[in-house]
């Protein structure tokens, strides 16, 4: 497949997809994630990391594949409590996704997320390393035409219907990356770092925007990214919606642009037209919708195979 | 039945019995309970009060009645995921009971836990004024032949097994009377206050150990304990072992003697024998067990008379 380390930057649940890909093609100590935590949040006082639990629940085979999110089998006897004592219910937790919270939350009185993201991939079986972007406090906020919104609020329970004007990394400037993100970026190994396709503005960015980690990127090995938006279509959720917002065009050009200074080289959709990209990009064209794990292994593979083209 | 206002000296399982007689044969506005805190603990981040939720369980309705415990139709996928990364599962937690637990730790941030349980009894339908016996944090610390242990330690992860020597209420001293227990025992038409049959040491001496409350107690109205130990023979929990290890006669003699200077009256057992008694006292004899709610309602009706005998 591919000699030495491999680095994946990723959010939620379009990153999980390749994530799975390369799980499954990649030995579990040539892989690092590096995820989004701008979307973390707290909540009823729990502490919550979105990106980071649909990665623990994708790879520990945990995840509820036909809702999309969260545990399979999961059940909703807290939030029905909640709701009959007047707590907040715009945020669904299920009854076992709030052990993870809960324990989180307790933890995180002592230790750094990572160690105990570390703790918890381990205990769910889960041999690859998954690594927060930084163990301080980083939240994404959306200025909208009802105002700036928190992450949440505007994902969820604003379902993102207000109008995004901006968006910005509130504590992303006192940062620090984690030190396994540096660690794995450090890797003298570092074969490939791989750009999940997951939504630039809210989930990659958030990873970029921390001081360090978009430096550190840098000359180490051949910076990959997959089409968030093949054919000019979001697979999932609200980035084609974005970047209409932002007055962008919605093709996988755009996205070429907007990563320009970051990436050596980007997996194009068969649907796209690799005459409109930004020259001097390596380019791959595959077909980059993931519906099975055959589907999800071909990707990451292709991604793989145009990192190993740039290094040459 | 009885004009005026009860206050009601409660702990947990054996005091809901009487408390749920009490609230059956009174209107909602005569009654207040006072409720024993000094169980109340801090497990995963999570502020925990099992006496208080005990009655709201209780007295909404929402109880396990065979269990003895907890919610009915409790569900606990929260505590096999968090055995599943490697959480605390000495204390169990059911998904629904959880609720409270959250919701209660996250508002006291910025409430008194007065407030949000008066909150959280009237989302439940409870018309009765359920009132802790002190906002100010209170643990019952449990000296055993295997050291000091918190209350919950003892009573839940020991199962009460180790020797028990002594008790103390850390806190005791600096907690102030909850608002609303001052107010009810300094209600004009105050006719009757009732210590109900729950644990003397665990359960009802933490709330006299409050400065302020035993003394709030004196004078106002007849007070009226119900015994523990009908017949000698604790009906569930640890009294009568607790009562040995401290060398004292299992009887409701023992009871009596120990309250003296607190109450002016006791409803003894049919099986006890009131010749034992400290003099001075008034005393009912009755069938103190409460399986049914016809028992619980008698009993609450007998401790009602006496002390409107007293009050003549």
């Amino acid at each position: 497949m591919i000699d030495g380390k491999v680095v994946l930057l990723t959010g939620g649940v379009g990153g999980a997809k390749l994530a799975r890909g390369l799980a499954a093609v990649l030995a579990p100590e040539q892989l690092t994630m590096v995820v989004n935590t701008g979307d973390d949040f707290t909540h009823l006082g729990l502490r919550i990391s979105p990106d980071i639990d649909t990665l623990l629940y994708s790879l520990s085979g945990l995840s509820d594949e036909e809702r999309g999110w969260g545990r399979a089998g999961e059940s909703w006897n807290f939030m029905a409590a909640l709701r009959q004592i007047g707590g907040a219910d715009w945020f669904q937790l299920g009854d076992a996704d709030l052990a993870l919270h809960v324990e989180r939350t307790h933890r995180l009185a002592g230790e750094r997320l990572s160690a105990i993201i570390a703790d918890f991939a381990a205990r769910l079986g889960i041999a690859t390393r998954i690594v927060p972007m930084s163990d301080d406090p980083v939240a994404t906020m959306v200025l909208t035409d009802e105002g700036e919104l928190p992450f949440q609020r505007y994902f969820v329970a604003r379902r993102c219907e207000p109008r995004l004007q901006s968006v910005r990394f509130a504590g992303a400037d006192a940062a620090r990356p984690a030190p396994g993100a540096l660690a794995a970026l450090a890797d003298p190994d570092l074969a490939a770092i791989i750009v999940a396709p997951s939504n630039p503005y809210l989930s990659i960015d958030p990873i970029l925007a921390v001081p360090g980690l978009a430096a550190a990127l840098r000359g180490r090995a051949p910076v990959v990214a997959v089409t968030p938006v093949p054919g000019g279509e979001a697979v999932k959720g609200p980035t084609a919606k974005i970047m209409r917002e932002l007055g962008l065009g919605v093709e996988t050009a755009t996205i070429a642009q907007h990563y320009r200074g970051v990436i050596d080289g980007i997996v194009i959709d068969d649907k796209d037209d690799a005459a409109t990209l930004p020259p001097g990009l390596g380019v791959t064209s595959s077909d980059t919708l993931m519906r099975s794990a055959g589907d999800r292994a071909r990707v990451a593979t292709t991604a793989l195979a145009l990192a190993a083209r740039l290094r040459r």
